[in-house]
């Protein structure tokens, strides 16, 4: 016999006479109030692990998913060639912006359509599934053509419209967390897509921002299991933006495995001292393909699984 | 004789000889490249403090302006009531939220368009002016009709589509601090306004998220003297949301007049202990008619005026 | 009839019955047990305002307090002329570091007892009172032969030892806020002091760490009129150390005036900008002596005074 | 040939004409300046990684060095037990507070003399070595007696005159973050212990001060390759104080062997519901020993080795 789980969430408070009226139902089993303020998020209403399908592979099971790219889509070639490389090293979706958030006005801000344009192309000839940021309600409807993951930017994180939006459309939606937003707000951000009736949020911790500075933030590695103790959806991590240096991308990737992770996604880029953005953080080919072997021998030792490349060098 | 200054930005770098091409002007006085990242704000490009008029007052002159409201228009009793109390008291502006940001979708959410519809009944009963907060691109045109200010929020302060739609109306646009916001990156939000033509931007500190609890926010008040020296915009400061309790709000707003803001916003309403939002920081009428008072010795002292309503008890 | 509350504190649970016992004794009006953490520096064990005589003056009434000098001790003339210079201006208190510390052990770490030599000097001098830093529990007894008021520095904040050790002399004690610390952790090192029966300690909020990079630290200003509302025992503010630049030590003196603080610690040296430490926090004489009648201005706004002294322009 | 570096140090600026009498010398090949300001901690004064012997193991070598025990000595029973099962299950020293520096004067501060007597037993009966806390100068001599590394807590981690007294021992020194201390600040810290003769530091990230309130510290893994890279000195973590809830504990301790740290502190209590101090975040014996496998699996997973006890669960 398996059990089905209804929630009924809204703004106006329920008559307590109501609970007696729904038990009175021979179907009804029981009538639960859930007191935490993120609901559908939480375990109480769904006791199951959240997993996700996307294309070929599933975020939320055994295996630890790896998505990578350039921050920006630059050019086509660019965007094929790392395709290619983390493709063969083992990723299973193309990270990729179009649409840049940039802190200045003048600093370069996406390819837009067409950089979603060959996010397309990368994504016919290689496989891969593609992520790719949307910023503004208006663009869901354009982003949605292309991208099999919308990805919530950090600055993004509490534009409830722009949650809503994609949360109509039914699409998974990779939500990164806030500079400075806490474990709790978080779950009730991706409550705002979950409540359009959209399963399908995963989390991403990408750092937060704390007085140190060697790292461009502090990546809250503890993040991982709290999420995963509150909530049954997926979390993944972004080594890239927590360190914000090359040196320490990998430690943390490794780290964000042995954590617990459902996956992560990692900047990389053909030459990134000539990206047109966050080259500073993003692994080239080589020490990306080097990466995804010690990331499987990690992920075994948690019972867990990546599967790296055959072209990856170990 | 007076100077004019044209700024030239954008994302594509100028080349060197430009400079040479423009001083063969006669009219050209001097060529000078802005290296701070931050342009239209900074004194280099603008070397007078700005001046925003807004109906009957100005912002960012000797007057530190009152602005006093609820955090949510209610009904248009609660907030008539309130406008004519803050009115009486000096206030020169009502504020008062018809789209509400909150945490989880499951609380008030604001009146929406009735919301606009009542503060306008306000303004035309007390000829104050009004400030409202918008959220989305996509109601900038409808919250245009009803505002003299756009209230810009903590969470959408790098909203960056909102910021350039309310920079194309040349509407004033109060840009409230992010919650772990840098003062330059609050400078280069601003930018995104004023590259749009809108030369009318304030600032508005309003606590920062620390490690500390005793405080809903830790008031940065640092801000207002950094952001000067930074920047001509004019900065307000929001002692009720960075004490986010009443017994400190009246003590931060005396300390922001102190420091030299350029105005304040503060939460007022008729009854606190039973506001939809944000009652434990909101001040009654008889408080904010008691801090009025207090607040124009302090300007005084610094050499600004408050003007505090004749019925405001002393 | 005065009353007399008799705290007893300890580590050791007190049996239930024994508020009964103390009950029974006529001249027992009321047995209390206090539920907050901090015990003697709560309002319920002592609710009158702390008010602490030194030499000719008391920190905690009507007075704002100002206490001026240089960071370190660096010489009998630098510290004689800065004695004088800030007498003139309206100070009641000499500050000056014989015993420095510093983040590195490579740094100028005081001139140690003759250091405290010239403080003695200029104290005879001047008649101004002393306050300089103790570091360790073993300088204690030499540092007492010349201080009126101990300073705890940011950094011994929690070295309790120190803190029982200059809680058993009885002299006033200035305990600076630790860079991370909770005003409730606050409260509860001053009870280390209280504890061992020295009620004179004085709150100084020199500000905290966060990820703001303008200023050395953020002023946390609403910690004055928390630290009042929990506590009977005066704060002072530094705003030298909370700025940490020249330019905004003034506005955020007088935003502490205005907050409510019982008292001030100003950096002041001959010649900042050869000072052996803090020299871009430290204000020059005429700086100085042009702030002290603004800061009296504020205070008469808020009903206390600072006496400005006479050659002091306005 | 093997080189030998002197490094030069002082707080005395030296003269320019001193680096070509030095190089001079035959034997000196090389005059460098280190513009570092931390040098006895950074690789250009010691380019090789610091190993610590201690007793029959070897910190800063390829084994992950695990020490486990009570965050207090409560009694010899309790100690002697704990020592005997994290000893079973492969750890290689037994923590333990004799002396505990606590937020409270009123919470139970630690046996003293008594208690390191009880681990100097312990480490008779067991062989395992012994960490315990020193909180001041006065202390160090007795503390020397019993330990075999001194721990400098969190609190302490400026206390100067602590840091040289356990300088002047040589003893190995374990010197955990202060709470809103930069990496930088921590080299600096431990420059103070280096430059008294005493080679052996081991750093200690222990979780810093953030806004995130579900776990006691925001867990800062970063700082472990950031140390590694900006100095020779072996660095541990303490997933306990971090993370402050058991079910947290073994996430962030695989995360720290998957991050590159040199060893673990971990807190283990007989029955962690009745600790006297610390008690949510100590784990168990079972959870300990069911632990040590699975580091054991990381640590091969980045080509280092944990030792799991023969009688600990697979």
């Amino acid at each position: 016999m398996s059990n089905t789980i209804i929630g009924v969430v809204g703004t106006t408070p329920l008559p307590p006479t109501l609970d007696e009226m729904l038990e009175a139902f021979d179907e009804v089993e029981q009538v639960m109030r859930v007191t935490k303020k993120y609901k559908l998020a939480s375990w109480e209403f769904h006791p199951k692990k959240t997993r996700i399908k996307v294309l070929d592979f599933e975020i939320g099971g055994d295996e630890v998913v790896v998505i990578a790219g350039p921050c920006s889509v630059e050019s086509e070639a660019q965007t094929l060639e790392t395709a290619r490389a983390v493709k063969a090293a083992g990723a299973k979706a193309l990270r990729g912006g179009a649409y840049k958030p940039r802190t200045s006005p003048y600093e370069f801000r996406g390819l837009g359509q067409k950089g979603l344009e060959i996010l397309a192309t990368a994504r016919e000839e290689t496989g891969l599934a593609i992520i790719t940021e949307v910023m503004t309600p208006a663009d869901v409807e354009q982003v949605y053509k292309y991208t099999d993951i919308f990805q919530i930017g950090a600055r993004n994180c509490q534009n409830y419209y722009l949650l809503e939006e994609v949360g109509k459309t039914g699409k998974p939606v990779m939500l990164k967390r806030g500079m400075s937003m806490l474990i709790e707000e978080w779950l009730l951000a991706a409550e705002y897509v979950l409540a359009q009736g959209n399963p399908n949020v995963i989390f991403c911790e990408r750092g937060i921002r704390t007085f140190e500075t060697q790292t461009r933030n502090t990546f809250d590695i503890a993040a991982v299991p709290v999420a995963q103790k509150l909530s049954h959806l997926p979390i993944f991590v972004d080594p890239s933006h927590a360190a914000g240096k090359r040196p320490f991308v990998a430690s943390l990737a490794m780290a964000g495995v042995a954590a617990g992770a459902d996956g992560l996604i990692i900047e990389v880029h053909p030459n990134p001292d000539h990206a047109l953005s966050d080259g500073q953080q993003s692994l080239n080919f080589e020490e990306f393909a080097d990466l995804m072997p010690r990331l499987a021998k990690i992920a075994e030792a948690v019972d867990r699984t990546v599967v790296a490349g055959e072209l990856a060098p170990v």
